[in-house]
């Protein structure tokens, strides 16, 4: 059934097959168009499944958009969330809103976040990013259906790669136990997942086999012929005693030519692209969809820009304010050179993996967390290098057999998905047994930006912290990711390393001291061309106390936070800050920061994590180790129990409170309340 | 190849069917008695794979008992870990260790854990018990010989309820792309699982059909027949190319009449019989062992009586002591009645079912953590409660689904895996997206007792508390259990409840107050008859300070320990101790934290979880809110950064430092470095 008004049930809209293409079109290019605008996005997914959204949306599914929660409408749960511009395409186009503002895709604020947010646009049923996961809500949707006797169907949108998550599978199981007829899958089989073709990375053929043995009726189509989709979604829906998928045989990129069957383009917009020669303009040729004139295009640019700036405007006015500004490489001296902490573990694992104990196993993000260093310059290692596609908990558990026969693997994932996705496998399996198995924490904090919440990594330091036999590295900046590295690779056990995605500045040198399991201590000394040699550091256990006036403590690369906070106190109000580089949070330094909080009295923990996962360690080390008497007083920074959102890393920093400027402000407070 | 000597390649042992028969019984009866003598156990799962085993252990795979560690020896993997008892008899009778020590299982530091550890007992190649992780770990080691050219052979025992887990289908796809076929999965199929028939909780069927289309050579043989057996051994590790996988056809609790395809005898003793007319006696005829005689049984029945009196006396003499015993019910007075936390909840979620908008979900351990009580008194109930299976990530995500709707789904396990296993699901998918899903969080703290490590929930507060939108209730007893189980019906948003599988003190009235999200403080007023009229509990809204010389915050069954303490320290020593019961620990109730502190400021936090997990949360909140100047210390009991242990669970909560007695004497302790 097309668009509908769900109180008169007459339809609003009956496209042709011939007008379906048509929108297609359409979506594809404010697809692109919004992607280009936003410097990021999922290109390739979004092309290949636009066809089949478009389909459905238009002339299989009962929906209303002007009445988006309609109990009775068809439910459409988008699993794979990093297809949300085909998401926000097909619902603008549909009426939810105004198809103009998608162009705000992944702006702060906007709404339009890099993985879709149920509660920030209308249509939207589930709130997904992490892959496997919403088959499950969809069945649990068909479930209530059923309970409450409601004539709905339920489909489920899933990315060919995703269905290397054994929940997938469980869900199937599920599905088919229960006889959920009401249920539809479909299968973007579009053959192409980030780190290769799906058959490289995990052949999840026979794929028909495979669904019909989990107890599925399957159905094939052709993802880019109208006429095939709607035959297939035709036969799927009134389907009976069984629950159905469609494999959908897509093109990845489908209707851009540059970026058709282009593994690159999973995730990248025409800005980045692989040859150099391709833009927006060339993109739009391609779709052919004559309503994209060149002013119509200019006109949606120009409302991001004009957008963002507004943006911009807002975080400047939130920041606290000093006598002049300190934001990094703002002024002539005090320059940092920026670098993501990802690249110092790439130099770090290329050179750990000259030890032919060292195996790494690829979860199909293997480039973007630079995991894949291990073998780009040293080919010879593939062999060393197994891909375990999306599933993390294999991961785990396969890491873990690989060490038990005497190799070191490297693990790793976004955080969310290596620290929490397989927590059960990491306790039991990794931790439990004590195996000697290597974690990549990636992504670590709200500085991921644009890709949003889900795969913003705050909880992963509780993960990992209560965990018996764990080790854990937070390194400051990349030079010491790549120390940390092989100081991981040379300890025995369960050791995980947090990495930020951003670049961020470089605070320590080549020789600056380093032992895992001792803090660091860094103390501003005088302004200079350069930020690094205007602070001294020392290993905690050299230290003399300055007696200074108050302690900031930090990990990761909030410690060039912290240090910078340092800075801008001692030149606006000549307070003295102690800076305790905490780059190993387990084993943990205690008597560094029990000293800190003898000499200064006044403490701050900075985190960007979920305020208190790194910094109630901290007050506890404190509080049962302090003399009784000592005064004492300590504050926090850190994500204020809330998820992350869709926006640029320093804009994000800023937003969430985590720079220098409110670290140094909530320093002066607190030295005005021990004062008062 | 049967067992060898590693050094010559000298074959030991090379049994005929017929004597593998024999040496089967002998290994049903060694592990029924060792069952009975623990008092639990899976007796059920042990006894069906004990043909297989035999077969495996004593006449195909190559190793050596007198070296555990040869590189050459064939592994087997033992992913469903609650097999244990057959994998000591295995291991004992070929020669790893005394097969007369397996009497010893379950019993405390004897090695004989009720989930196997690799650290305790040789042979013993994975530390399992967390179902669905061992497929993976085989695969690791698979590769690990393909990659050193090793000629070895990997298998693994996985059960068919097993078989529900996602990640056990990760594994079979990934073995499948590696092409392993040094990898042999072998299918315990009694096609009975906790809560019934397979095809009754999850069906499992077509099970050939579905490992062939995840590129498994597959092989089906009767598992009781060592023919049959030991032709598909043969045939499965000379399949080439791919990995195979043995179906093996069993009856659940085989050899035993009373035990046999009986589904409560999936994990107890004959003691504890169905019927009450089960005993050791007649199991032993069943088996018919001529070995068995009357004076043998005894000898180790004998055995473990008097290592488990070594026992006792080891844990009385670490316990601190004061003038006189006071010990729960050890005296005439102060009596005090023990019920489980989870029968609380299971009153609680028999009542929340009267509304409709009440869904359950089961992962077949309903009746353990007595969520099944939704439905027993009231049958009609069965149509809204839906069993998953053993595959708690689905779970939580169906009853997000559910929860989307407008349903208020439970869901729950043994904490580990519904808070951990389930981690990911939890966060995006539920916290992200708020969905009204509640959590049993089961069998929380090492005093879940025998089943050991793998099965007590240690880090769950930490898992939860960091998630946003998270409420978490952790009640001290069965009646607070089954309030905050109506409370957390009645709010909105996630919400998990924190039980105790053990029989704990019952220290609240039906009367007492009680509001979610508000703690309670308890103050010892005088000795009773009954240990409940001797405190009096208030909101902590209501209370007004007395000066006390100490607080102690506790939440679960550790606050009956904490005022305990607070009893013990009165009457030893004239103390005051305000206990604070923080049956909310999150929102948690920071007014009542920050009061005790600069009333007593000495704290002690209690926490049957990694220390720290809640004890640090009250430090940060104190180190934040407290006057500068004012005096503070804390002290917090917890377990110690360490796994926990099979024992009886009363013997481990005195061997890990936990009771009431620890905590009086960590109190005085502080009380006298303060007065220093």
């Amino acid at each position: 059934m097309p668009i509908i008004d769900s109180k008169t049930n007459k339809i609003i809209k009956d496209p042709t097959l011939k007008e379906l293409e048509e929108i297609a079109k359409e979506m594809r290019a404010y697809s692109i168009i919004a992607i280009t605008a936003a410097g990021s996005g999922h290109t390739g997914g979004t092309m290949s499944i636009i066809d089949i959204v478009t389909a459905l949306y238009f002339k299989k599914i009962k929906h209303d958009p002007t009445n988006p929660d309609w109990p009775g409408r068809d439910r459409v749960f988008w699993s794979a969330g990093h297809k949300a511009p085909a998401l926000y395409a097909v619902l603008g186009m549909s009426g939810y809103f105004s198809i103009d503002d998608s162009v705000l895709l992944r702006k702060l604020s906007s709404g339009f976040e890099g993985h879709p947010n149920r509660f920030k646009l209308p249509g939207i049923e589930v709130s997904s990013g992490s892959l496997g996961q919403g088959l499950g809500v969809a069945l649990g949707s068909a479930i209530s259906a059923k309970l409450n006797r409601r004539k709905y169907n339920v489909y489920c949108i899933l990315g060919d790669g995703e269905l290397n998550e054994g929940s997938v599978w469980e869900a199937a199981m599920s599905a088919s136990h229960h006889r959920l007829d009401n249920l539809i899958a479909i299968v973007d089989r579009n053959r192409l997942q980030i780190d290769g073709y799906t058959s490289d990375v995990m052949e999840i053929e026979p794929l028909r086999d495979k669904w019909q043995s989990f107890g599925w009726q399957v159905y094939e189509c052709n993802g880019h012929d109208m006429e095939e989709i709607m035959s297939a979604l035709n036969r799927a829906s009134s389907a009976s005693g069984k629950p159905s998928v469609i494999i959908a045989n897509t093109v990845k990129g489908k209707g851009i030519s540059f970026a058709e069957n282009v593994c690159a383009y999973h995730g990248i917009s025409p800005k980045d692209g692989v040859t150099g020669d391709e833009s927006l303009k060339t993109a739009l040729k391609d779709i052919k969809c004559s309503y994209f004139t060149k002013e119509k295009v200019d006109k949606l640019l120009k409302k991001a820009l004009a957008y963002q700036s507004k943006i911009d405007k807002k975080i400047e006015s939130i920041i606290p304010k000093f006598s002049t500004g300190y934001f990094w490489n703002e002024t002539d001296d005090m320059k940092v050179i920026m670098i993501p902490t990802r690249m110092g573990f790439g130099k770090g694992i290329e050179k750990a993996g000259s030890d032919s104990r060292v195996v790494v196993l690829g979860a199909d993000i293997s480039d973007s967390i630079k995991i894949s260093s291990f073998y780009k310059n040293n080919p010879e290692r593939k062999s060393r290098f197994f891909s375990v596609g999306i599933a993390e908990a294999n991961m785990t558990v396969v890491a873990a057999g690989l060490a038990k026969e005497g190799l070191i693997p490297f693990i790793g994932s976004y955080g969310v998905f290596s620290t929490g996705r397989n927590w059960d496998q990491l306790r039991t399996t990794v931790c439990y047994n004590n195996f000697n198995v290597k974690i990549v924490d990636a992504h670590g904090g709200i500085s991921v930006g644009p890709d949003g919440a889900t795969h913003q990594t705050l909880e992963d330091i509780t993960n990992l912290y209560y965990l018996p036999n764990m080790h854990i590295a937070v390194p400051s900046d990349s030079i010491e990711a790549e120390k940390a590295t092989l100081a991981m690779k040379e300890l025995y056990g369960p050791a995980a390393i947090r990495l930020a995605r951003e670049a961020t500045p470089v605070i320590t040198k080549n020789n600056s001291p380093y032992e895992f399991g001792i803090a660091n201590i860094i103390r501003y000394r005088e302004k200079k061309k350069n930020f690094t040699d205007a602070f001294k550091i020392y290993l905690s256990t050299d230290y003399k106390s300055e007696n200074e006036d108050i302690t900031i403590i930090a990990c990761g690369p909030m410690v060039a936070e912290a240090i910078r906070a340092a800075y801008i106190m001692k030149e606006e109000f000549g307070t003295e800050a102690r800076v305790i580089n905490v780059h190993t949070v387990k084993p943990i330094d205690s008597g560094a920061i029990i000293n800190a909080a003898k000499d200064t009295k006044i403490i701050i923990t900075a985190e960007e994590h979920q305020r208190g996962g790194f910094g109630n360690i901290i007050a506890g080390i404190i509080s049962e180790k302090k003399n009784y008497k000592d005064p004492y007083i300590m504050g926090m920074i850190g994500i204020e129990d809330r998820f992350g959102e869709s926006g640029k890393p320093w804009e994000l920093m800023k937003s969430f409170g985590l720079t220098a400027e409110f670290i140094a402000k909530k320093a002066m407070d607190l030295l005005n309340i021990v004062e008062c």
